[in-house]
């Protein structure tokens, strides 16, 4: 198997590559936290690292090479669906839910998690969330097209999972099923990560606490709310900068 | 209501005065924690602060001038009881469970965990664990009876909720339910808990991470295992000095 990606796919498809007896690569960029990388390799993955923007064109390179099968990100009706099993989670465990904030990047995660909640229950808002620093959706869902953000600006976001795109795929799910956008500010997001460490006692990585930065904004409609926090790989350094900052 | 304690307990009657419309008075040791100071403030109870060993008086004195009852943290029947039932959990949630390990302080949650696991899995072993710093109970248990470890020596510990002793009570439940103890560094218990955060995304104080730097010195005997991890309130700076170190 070949994927690039630093966050949850990549651990995801190093571990279903080990749980399959086969070869994981993983492309990942060179400014990726160590905490990450490591995360991968510990599930037998070998890690392919890469300057910005080179990811696809190296994972071609390792797919040509290894003769392996490329799992997506985000990019694959499949990778989608499964995200949307979230949704079906949601929808099972919380049948009064009004309202759901899910960080937006490549837009897999909003695309599979709004879809399946719109359909089970359609009267719920799905609310997008994305870095002010790396508002290509926002920009793009206002516009009715899909816009492009520089590498180098969605690289000034600490929220390192959050600096991807929606391709046309994800793209025409969240046109479909994303009823707002908000950004937050990196202050804002710092905030969520400390809050969440000392009154949830939860660990989330920057990109994973940007729904209750989101939230904290306290434009959310009334009702149930759910906030996804979608990843909790951290430097142990970054973190302790956040919690004393 | 009328407490002294500086964790769970505080807020927990803070949290159950609130919900009676009653007033509580929670005494804490000066060198308490702000964090857990301001945890117990936000349910709505007056924080007394005292000196070391006061506590006991200082409550006594509050119960006069208020009318009100003693909730004491461990030294009752029924707050044992109250523990006991993340032993009925774990029994239900987890059939095959061969290991409980359990931080042990005042005794009062080995002794409801323990005595509820016992009663439904007889076989299960119940660990209990302390800093090393303060280890009055596995001194005790070694005798076969209470001994007095001197509150200067038992706040050597970074475990600042595992400072106290057992009531002759709880000791003897731990007589009868306890099958080891095991004692722990000070440098083993930061390990853990920047390990919970980490890997595990949790955020534990250093006293509720005692169960998981026992199991990690790799004495415990084979078989599912369950390490309750006892509480999370945790200075931020505090735990960013371990993520650090």
């Amino acid at each position: 198997m070949v994927a690039y990606s630093s966050g949850n796919h990549a651990q995801a498809v190093a571990y279903a590559a080990a749980a399959f007896g086969t070869d994981a690569h993983i492309v990942m960029p060179r400014e990726t936290p160590q905490v990450k990388v490591a995360a991968t390799r510990d599930y037998g993955a070998k890690v392919v690292l890469c300057g910005p923007g080179e990811r696809e064109q190296v994972a071609a390179e390792l797919l040509e090479r290894t003769g392996g099968v490329l799992i997506p990100p985000f990019d694959h009706p499949d990778v989608i669906a499964g995200q949307g099993t979230i949704g079906l989670e949601i929808s099972d465990d919380l049948p009064d839910v009004e309202n759901v904030l899910i960080p937006v990047s490549g837009g897999g995660l909003a695309s599979g998690v709004g879809t399946a909640i719109k359909a089970t229950r359609p009267k719920v808002r799905i609310i997008g969330v994305e870095p002010e620093l790396a508002a290509d959706t926002t920009d793009g869902l206002q516009r009715g097209r899909r816009v492009d953000w520089s590498i180098e600006d969605r690289n000034r976001t600490i929220a390192d999972g959050l600096r991807s795109q929606p391709s046309a795929l994800t793209f025409a799910h969240l046109q479909r099923v994303i009823d707002r956008m908000i950004t937050v500010s990196e202050t804002e997001i710092r905030a969520a990560v400390k809050e969440l460490a000392v009154n949830a006692h939860l660990v989330s990585e920057p990109s994973g606490a940007v729904a209750l930065a989101a939230y904290r904004q306290g434009a959310t409609p009334p009702g149930a709310t759910v906030m996804i926090l979608s990843g909790g790989n951290v430097e142990p350094s970054a973190l302790a900068d956040i919690l004393i900052g």
